[in-house]
């Protein structure tokens, strides 16, 4: 648990979206891949509308989401008060308008349960607590493995859901078993969008979204490919065209039709 | 329900394998396509061991996977007594011991739940029963949707399975949710392999396997693909060449390591 806010010398700035989103991450701890930032791609959320994310960190998912939308409604919910400063502070300098909760997804505050949102977001711990080894910091231990179980998740997002609103996650596929049963109880209209490295190789990541109140037939889509070629060939970058777009020039990245 | 024979004028008898297996199917009513026998080129049964299927109609998989494999001890079960029939005629047509039980998913028979097994494989109905208009033809509707869930299905195949035994399911896409809740509440080691039609074209069809008492983390493997090309460009088949060696030489289809 990080409670304290980070001193000025414990932490970097990095650039997402080609320069378009700076971030305040800690040097040492959880900082942000590109997972967020292809979560966030993803958001179907137009001017005006609301969105939540789950235990948002500093804030990287919903500081690409608000400049990439203008006009959205930013709100976060984060256990770790260092991280929650944080995600204020990233907001803030990316001149978003933004409430950052502090508090856990068993029992969020007060404030947040009196809200609704038109989507909400989570990029939750990639490890289940009791499958690996803790890490050495405490804040990154916490950001990558958590102790709520994904139904704590998915329900606390159900509850503040409009109907017709949409829940999107992105999380290893490891966890896929816990995710889906997690969705199916509480979200209709179920998609899976798997994230391989590369074309014809085992999906690590997925993105998976459910709509509340949904009705459609489940949906598997093909897999999105990151890395162009067979295998890594040479130094640089080897995004296929998409994820450059997505990660490079901040372009929406919509599920399949 | 189909609960008579089925008459010989009724039947059409088909090849499978390359003409290795010769199948008696019903004219009206469910015949295999390609499903069963990709199923059954899957399990990783060695000489000596026993294997059930759980709703195995006419037997396609089990005799495709009795003639790959021999020696083996092959079970069905058959709710609908017509074709629990057709099963023994084909077993026996194609030079296999095997024994069918009649009776259904929630409530098997007593001499079925004296005995345990290696391997569990299952093709359940496609469609829930609550989602469909029903199929003129009753031996068929309860093929395509019949009215266990899969819960009871993955329940069944856990008790009966030895530890460490196999237990892998066929099904539609649109129901990887149940499916995955259902082997999750009982099975370790899962593993997916989903099933595109054509390169980079979303899975309809999806290989699910557990392991009774697994323990090793849940793996996603790569889409296996059925046809060639992007699209259907003339008339016969298209198969690609790991499908065609399993349906039309009886090659073995191991899930990826």
């Amino acid at each position: 648990m990080r409670a304290d806010p980070f001193p000025d010398d414990a932490l970097v700035r990095n650039a997402f979206l080609g320069g378009r989103v700076q971030l305040w991450q800690p040097l040492e701890g959880y900082r942000a891949g590109i997972d967020p930032v292809l979560l966030a791609a993803t958001i179907p959320a137009r001017s005006g509308e609301s969105v939540l994310e789950l235990g948002c960190g500093a804030a990287p998912a919903l500081c690409c989401l608000g400049v990439r939308v203008p006009g959205l409604k930013l709100a976060g919910l984060e256990i770790q008060p260092g991280y929650a400063a944080l995600a204020r502070r990233n907001l803030e300098g990316n001149g978003l308008d933004g409430e950052v909760f502090e508090g856990d997804i068993a029992t969020p505050p007060a404030t947040l349960r009196a809200l609704t949102f038109d989507h909400v977001l989570a990029n939750p711990p990639y490890f289940e607590a009791d499958r690996r080894s803790a890490a050495p910091d405490v804040g990154r231990e916490m950001a990558l493995a958590g102790p709520a179980p994904m139904a704590a998740w998915a329900a606390l997002a159900a509850r503040r859901l409009r109907p017709r609103g949409t829940m999107t996650f992105i999380q290893r596929v490891e966890r896929l078993p816990e995710l889906l049963a997690a969705m199916q109880a509480v979200f209709g209209s179920l998609e899976l969008w798997p994230l391989a490295p590369r074309a014809g190789r085992a999906p690590r990541l997925i993105l998976a979204r459910g709509r509340k109140g949904g009705r459609a037939a489940f949906r598997f889509h093909p897999a999105l490919v990151l890395h162009e070629g067979a295998r890594h060939l040479e130094d640089g970058e080897d995004y296929t065209d998409v994820i450059r777009a997505t990660l490079r020039e901040g372009k929406r990245m919509d599920f399949p039709v």
